[in-house]
């Protein structure tokens, strides 16, 4: 009987420790802090690494098991509780931004390629390849609240001011506008012109939607503000170019392009330029010769460089940062093999770029132009800080 | 004796349980999140009060005795780990992000103005006027790192690439650079030019660094590329208008006011007018009348917006709204008497304004110009953001 009772007495007591562990998380159980942290896609291994850009490290924590991540990206809530997660195994994850543990998880469909947040921070949309339409999802219970089907895939879903979410749709070339508190959330359906939309952006004053295309010299630009104007198809050929399109080795991510001063920079399909538009007209003003197939053309948070990566092995281990006021290019770094994403810190002072083929995590010195730390990781792909939750458009 | 050993277990498992308590907060204790909530400076209270524009909730925290708050201003670390409110006390004061509690503090003079805050999280920079000077704090360990003194006061205190601070002296009326990794801080002391200065600030693009001054009817503009070339004057007045210009009720604070565009806004002491200036060239190109002295002029950030308010008891219960595109006044709103502070949150969705004299801190939807919450608090005046974190310059 006295055995019993004492184990009894240790069952409870374990489970009480059991509990009040679980409820009770320790803020100092992580090393590093939310706001320098970014989480890094592990594409071969399905999982997300996590490192501190200010201590410089790699935390002893890892987030595995999260399927099919080619293109995986994220979105973060303005709260700073939650970065959710959009994979091309149709799971929608949701991380605890804390303790970066998996809090939630919906399967939306069989393969996602790109969702957006509304400004409440309260419905995440989802952009669907297989099959296709948007999925709708409540960001606080991970429930889906609308399956809006297509038989098109989509991509590019923003999110748009007024709480509104922006996406297109591939094969049916069209545009959606949504508005999440609508019981038939798509307001409009625009059609997006010649060519298929590979991806699209929002400027950063939230009012221009854009598309990028293939088979075709062009994009489309909607004003949000007149979408029933529909969209207006601008030119990127250079009149004093040759056409010159190679074919792709891979496409240019619009998501972080590129808006800076009175331009607008446009990576070209299978092109070895930047086309420089005017911002507030979206007129042609230059090329930028660049020394391969540009993927990523990212902004510096101060508007003066832009960061540009490239596709093809004679390329892809360099980054070229192009002058955003003489509109030429004044400095080639070399970071390392297969460049698959790089971003800026907050205030500009970094940037972390991954190198696919050399399994680096790479942290560059933005006023420098040196390489100041480079960690191992397995397969590394996109790179998510939780600033995003401040910038329109990500 | 047995009594004693009774006495004895029970002060060592008080002391357990405190210690276990101070190494173990809930992260779960505070309702809302660190991303939606701001700071708010309770100014006769001398507190910090907290509120989550997401949840429309005052916390049910108070940080208190924290002395003088005239014109408190605060800044965050990188990390998002801290935030440090220098007050017209002296006393430099951290607050744990995640408690709001205070977690450190160091008495840097008998009255600070300002505070900034190097990219790399580690060197907070506080303007002192009495007496005056600089002082470099540790901002891990709050302790003071450099006492840098000076007979004048100092203003305009800010951050800026390279890992830098800058910062201006009133009757010194020089501009400093710091960079706080030297041993002898100050690398550049340059002459700021005719009258007085009273403020200033960073351009976005971290470039220029602007004087506001008063008894003249111009800024100092000095280049940061090219500190040697000394200050560019620049006169703000109106060839098309008389120099009408009244006493000032309240000088107008610079800290961000407002590069849109292709545009700088400057509020004028004085005058019931914005001059607009080309960002680039800083050449005059037009007045903005308004209805009365401006204050604060803050830009949305999607840069299509500026909201101001103004001093004087006729004119500070309102907001007027100017359009970027248009250089004109395109609405008006009345939210509450004497509005001390705006700012609006990270992707522009809505403004929170404090009304000093009706004791309310207001949140206006930015979409539809629409208060939208109210909630009473105690002398309102400073609002502040985590997300400040993430620009250069606040």
């Amino acid at each position: 009987m006295a055995r019993v009772f004492v184990l009894l007495c240790l069952l409870i007591s374990l489970l009480g420790c059991r509990r009040s562990q679980a409820s009770k998380p320790s803020p100092h159980a992580l090393p590093g802090h939310l706001g320098t942290r970014v989480l890094v896609v592990e594409r071969a291994a399905g999982s997300l690494a996590a490192y501190d850009w200010s201590e410089r490290k790699l935390l002893p924590v890892r987030i595995e098991g999260l399927g099919d991540l080619h293109h995986a990206t994220m979105t973060f809530g303005p709260d700073l509780q939650w970065g959710f997660l959009a994979t091309r195994s149709g799971r929608l994850v949701r991380i605890d931004l804390t303790t970066l543990k998996v809090d939630g998880e919906v399967q939306t469909s069989k393969n996602s390629i790109d969702l957006g947040i509304t400004h409440d921070g309260r419905t995440i949309g989802v952009a669907e390849y297989i099959p296709g339409g948007v999925t709708l999802v409540d960001a606080a219970t991970m429930q889906v609240k609308t399956r809006i089907p297509s038989t098109s895939r989509v991509t590019g879903m923003v999110d748009a001011p007024g709480n509104k979410l922006v996406c297109v749709l591939i094969e049916g070339q069209e545009i959606w506008i949504l508005d999440p508190s609508l019981p038939s959330p798509v307001t409009h359906k625009i059609k997006a012109g010649a060519g298929m939309p590979y991806d699209a952006m929002i400027t950063a004053d939230g009012r221009h939607y854009v598309v990028g295309k293939l088979g075709d010299s062009g994009i489309a630009v909607l004003d949000l503000e007149k979408p029933e104007a529909g969209v207006r198809e601008v030119s990127l050929r250079d009149p004093e170019l040759p056409a010159d399109v190679g074919s792709p080795k891979k496409l240019p991510h619009m998501a972080s392009w590129a808006q800076a001063g009175r331009y607008l920079f446009v990576p070209l399909v299978g092109e070895k330029r930047l086309a420089v538009l005017e911002r507030e007209t979206f007129s042609f003003v230059r090329s930028i010769p660049l020394r391969g197939h540009p993927v990523y053309t990212v902004r510096s948070p101060n508007e003066r460089e832009l960061w540009v990566s490239f596709s093809g092995e004679d390329d892809d281990a360099f980054l070229e940062v192009v002058d955003t006021q003489t509109l030429a290019v004044k400095r080639s770094l070399r970071v390392g093999r297969r460049v698959y994403h790089l971003d800026f810190t907050p205030r500009g002072s970094h940037v972390l770029v991954t190198a696919n083929a050399d399994e680096e995590l790479v942290l560059v010195d933005a006023a420098r132009y040196e390489v100041v730390d480079r960690q191992k990781l397995r397969s590394p792909s996109g790179i998510f800080s939780p600033f995003r939750a401040a910038r329109l458009g990500l």
